[in-house]
């Protein structure tokens, strides 16, 4: 969550010479941007700078970025014939970008603070390449997903074998973590999920390296959080719809968990910021395995002063 | 859940002819779309047809539907200014035409099915009030909330009078039960919602008669049940992201629920929606009070002839 973005004036000035494409396909910049969050707010960890549609573009599907609106395909996926159509990708050929990006970020923090790769979860990269975009409902990805189980399947399975060698890359190449980002699962209805998405998902966790530690996030998950834990990950994200301390005791101790400020609390006071940071972290103590985060992505519109602040009022408050 | 709308010929019918604003302001026609799924579908309660910024409207602030898009505010409340500009608005000169229509309604259902009214809950309708129409993020409502808690406080507790009275008058005028939707409050940390709704949804839910049931429902509340709860409501109404039995069993036997099929699975084939409506009643058997319903609204796009076909199913598969 703490990946550069517009809240950053140094990201800014990157991405005034070149796209979101264009900058994930260049790893000296991109290295650049993973580093930025690092020195100017003092987080604990880099994120590597790429996008969870990078490896769905080399499926031919028309991927491009507008602007302020987010992914659009040209191409979506909708048939059983489209899945059939698509191309076999290896990530090594199609993304060695995202690798080499890997591998300069890592030198540049020598050590200072651990790399987190990332890749989108099977089922919200199908989603994007069902809907074509963003979507508020994702009746697409639902009549698919319901009323074609074998091309569902079909798409999953494909999916699934490119995110795991595409993790196994990141982390061959650097990452001392992963997180797969399963960003709209919550859409879904507990049976829905553990029948249609949680034995792709299982099976990308089951294909990753153990001693990697890896991170199982989402958002709107408040009924999920059981089956997500199922489907694996040594750390469960929360979105900060939750109550920290009472998801983490329905996951059990097995896990750890991430998370999980509003992000729109960036938006408020000083003061607020504390209560907000100080209630976490007390749901916390006492219990290891907590990694303090956002419940989702920085809001753009957030003043980088209060996310620094931030950073410190939780390493303040953690130290006591 | 059940109320009349897009799905419906007999309803797109009368609504070529005349506006949503139109419509809920002529008694007569609002009555007769009130009766339309009673007798198209066979459902066990008719919705009282209106829409939840109804009160609103007479708050001055420029209420108007938008083709396709949902409604739009012209002048939005973001300062204490604009909250201390509101007007003292009573529901029986403001709005008596909703009276009139359960009255009518309630006549020309015979005791067949009762008639279930409803409000928007002080926190929804006051998001709608700041944002200006349906939001993504709600920021401007959390900002409000989280750096003017004064002005905040004023706006909802105008909003918990205003529709708390409007609830009786609905109860009045012929209403069996009520039901007070929060729909986006699903947007919200249990602690925020513990903090700045809770009080107002209590106050609603306590001023109305005890004899009347109360239904509090909510989408996206996978985290916020219990609180939920707490604010009132002899039924808790669940999306269809949470597990019902699970949920439930969070909630303890002291309340009823209503749900949960997610409304998408409407869009796909009679076993589906049969192993849908299946896993729901099983989940609910040997608990009394579960009120079967949908997750959220009926989607325009869903074939009549699936609703009705899932009315039947709950009956018969409720009789066994």
């Amino acid at each position: 969550m703490r990946q550069a973005g517009r809240y950053l004036p140094e990201y800014r000035r990157v991405r005034e010479r070149m796209s979101l494409l264009q900058l994930c396909k260049r790893p000296d910049a991109a290295a650049e941007v993973t580093v930025q969050p690092v020195d100017r707010l003092g987080v604990d960890a880099a994120i590597l700078f790429a996008d969870i549609l990078l490896v769905a573009e080399p499926l031919g599907v028309g991927l491009d970025y507008a602007k302020g609106e987010g992914p659009v395909i040209a191409r979506p996926i909708r048939t059983r014939d489209d899945v059939a159509r698509l191309p076999d990708v290896d990530p090594d050929d199609a993304v060695p970008f995202v690798y080499e990006t890997a591998r300069l970020a890592r030198r540049a923090l020598a050590g200072r603070v651990p790399l987190i790769g990332f890749a989108g979860a099977p089922f919200t990269v199908a989603s994007y390449l069902i809907e074509g975009g963003p979507s508020r409902n994702f009746l697409l990805t639902k009549r698919l997903m319901y009323t074609d189980p074998d091309a569902w399947t079909a798409l999953m399975e494909r999916l699934t074998a490119l995110t795991a060698r595409y993790l196994r890359g990141q982390i061959a190449a650097g990452a001392d973590a992963v997180q797969l980002f399963d960003s709209w699962v919550g859409c879904l209805a507990p049976e829905a999920y553990r029948r249609y998405v949680l034995p792709y998902s299982r099976a990308v966790f089951a294909a990753l390296p153990p001693e990697a530690p890896a991170i199982h996030f989402g958002t709107g998950t408040g009924g999920l959080l059981e089956a997500m834990r199922d489907a694996g990950g040594h750390v469960i994200g929360l979105d900060w719809r939750v109550e920290l301390g009472a998801a983490w005791t329905r996951l059990g101790p097995g896990v750890g968990v991430q998370g999980n400020l509003d992000p729109a609390v960036l938006l408020s006071t000083p003061a607020e910021i504390k209560r907000g940071v100080g209630g976490i972290l007390d749901a916390a103590a006492g219990r290891p395995g907590h990694v303090f985060n956002l419940g989702h992505g920085v809001l753009p519109e957030t003043p980088w002063e209060n996310l620094r602040a931030m950073v410190e009022m939780v390493h303040e408050m953690s130290r006591r």
